[in-house]
C-alpha cells in the first residue's frame, strides 16, 4: 500500500483528525471545493481566471465522489480529515465526513495546495512549521459570475536568504500556487494582519525577517459567502486531500 | 502601436488573409473556440482535463467578443484572418469575419497555440517552415460530457540534435502545448499519416530525420463533429489569434 493510500485509510477510519501538513511528504495535496452543478460553470471559469489562487487539477463529473485522475481508489466523502460546510453562504459546523450530504448534482473540484511544496522547502532548510498565517487582502480576484472576492494569502516570515530560496523553490510548483505574489510591506496588498483566518494572531515582525506572501487555496472559500450556493463543501483549512500523484509530476 | 495591434488592424481591414505563422514573433498566439453557453461548461471541463492539447488561457463571459485579459483592444469577431464554422457538427465554408454570426449566448475560449514557440525554435536554429503536418491519432483524450475525440498532433521531422533542442525549448512553453508527447514511431500513437488534416500529404521519411509529435490545438475542432453544438466557430488551422501577451510572460 502506498503512503497516500495508508493515510487516507487512517483518515477514513477516524485515526487521523488533524492537519494534513507533514503527511505523505512528496505527494500532491489538494484543496477541495464541492458545489452544485448549477454553480460549477461559474466556478470553473473562476479557477481559470485565478490560477495562482485556484490551480485546478481535477474536476469531476456531476455526482461522482471519486477523484478518477488523482486518486482513483479514494472517496472524497470520507477521505478528508475535516470539512467546512456552507448553506446559502452561511458557515455550518465542520464535519468529519460528508456521505450524508452527498447529492447527484454535486461537482468535485481539486485544487493544488501549497502544502505540496512544504517538503521541498523543509529539505532546503526553509522552516515551514512556524511564522505562517492565512490573511484576507484587498487585492481583487478576476470575477466569474457570482464568484468574486479579494485574494486570500498565506504569509510567511522568512530571512532574506530563505525568502529568495523559497521564491525559487515554490516557482517550480506552478500547479500548487507557485511563486510568491508579493514580498515586503503587507499594506502593498492590503493584508489584514488584525484578523488572520488561520494561524493565530500576528505578533510584531521580528528584526531580520521579511513577510513573503503566496496565493492561498482558502481564496475560493471566501467567495462562498458572496456566491451563496445552497450547499458548498470544502476542506477545513490545512486539512487537504492527499492524492496519489508525486509532486515531481507537476513540477517545472 | 504595438506589433500585435498593427497586425490585428491589418487583419480586420482585410489586408492579411493568410496564416498567422511568422507574424508578431515573440507574442502569444491563440487557437480559438467559440461555443454556445449550453456547451461551455462541458468544454471548460474538457480543457481542464486535456491541458496539453487545450491549454486554456482565457474564457470570456457569455456574449462578450472582447478578450479582456489577452487583448482588451481586440474584437474576436473581426481580428482572426480566417474562421472555421460548424453547424450541428457539419463544417461550413470558412469565413473571414463572424460579426453576423455573433450571439449573446456565445462564449469565447482562447487556447495557447504552438505557433507561439516557433520564434524561439527559429532563434535556436530549429527549422519551423517545413516537414510539418497535422495528424489524427488514436490516442484518446479525457472526455467531458459531449466532448470526446482522440488527440490531434503536430508532427515535425527533425534531426536528432534538433529534436532534443526542440523538446527542451518547447517544454518551457507549457501554456502553448509544451514538450512533445511522443518521439519516433508514428504507430506508437496511431498517427494517421495517410490523411493529414493540414500540411499536404506525408512523403516517406528521409534518412536521418526523426518524427516528433506535439499535442495540437486542432484537437477541440475534432470534437465538434461528435458534440454537435448548433454553432461552433474556431480559427482556421494556422490562422491563430494574435494576443498582446509577450510569450515570455507564460514561460517557465
Amino acid at each position: 500500500m502506498t503512503e497516500p493510500e495508508r493515510i487516507r485509510r487512517l483518515i477514513r477510519a477516524g485515526g487521523i483528525t488533524g492537519t494534513s501538513r507533514g503527511l505523505a511528504p512528496g505527494y500532491v495535496q489538494c484543496n477541495v471545493v464541492i458545489l452544485p452543478r448549477d454553480f460549477a460553470y461559474e466556478f470553473l471559469a473562476y479557477c481559470q481566471r485565478n490560477e495562482r489562487a485556484c490551480p485546478l487539477l481535477e474536476v469531476g463529473d456531476p455526482g461522482d465522489p471519486v477523484p478518477r485522475l488523482l486518486a482513483p481508489g479514494a472517496d472524497i466523502r470520507t477521505d478528508v480529515a475535516r470539512y467546512a460546510v456552507w448553506r446559502d453562504g452561511v458557515r455550518q459546523p465542520d464535519v468529519t465526513e460528508i456521505t450524508g450530504l452527498w447529492r447527484e448534482d454535486l461537482v468535485l473540484f481539486l485544487i493544488g495546495s501549497g502544502i505540496t511544496f512544504d517538503a521541498a522547502l523543509d529539505r532546503a532548510g526553509v522552516p515551514t512549521d512556524r511564522h505562517r498565517w492565512v490573511l484576507a487582502t484587498d487585492r481583487p480576484t478576476a470575477p466569474a459570475g457570482r464568484f468574486a472576492k479579494p485574494l486570500v494569502v498565506t504569509m510567511r516570515w522568512l530571512t532574506p536568504e530563505h525568502a529568495i530560496r523559497a521564491a525559487t523553490i515554490t516557482a517550480r510548483f506552478p500547479r500548487n500556487h507557485g511563486a510568491p505574489i508579493h514580498i515586503g510591506d503587507p499594506a502593498g496588498i492590503g493584508a489584514d494582519l488584525a484578523n488572520p483566518l488561520f494561524g493565530g494572531p500576528v505578533p510584531p515582525l521580528p528584526d531580520g525577517l521579511l513577510p513573503v506572501f503566496w496565493a492561498c487555496g482558502v481564496t475560493p472559500q471566501a467567495t462562498a459567502e458572496a456566491a451563496r450556493p445552497p450547499l458548498m463543501i470544502a476542506h477545513a483549512p490545512a486539512h487537504s486531500f492527499i492524492t496519489d500523484l508525486p509532486a515531481e509530476a507537476l513540477m517545472v
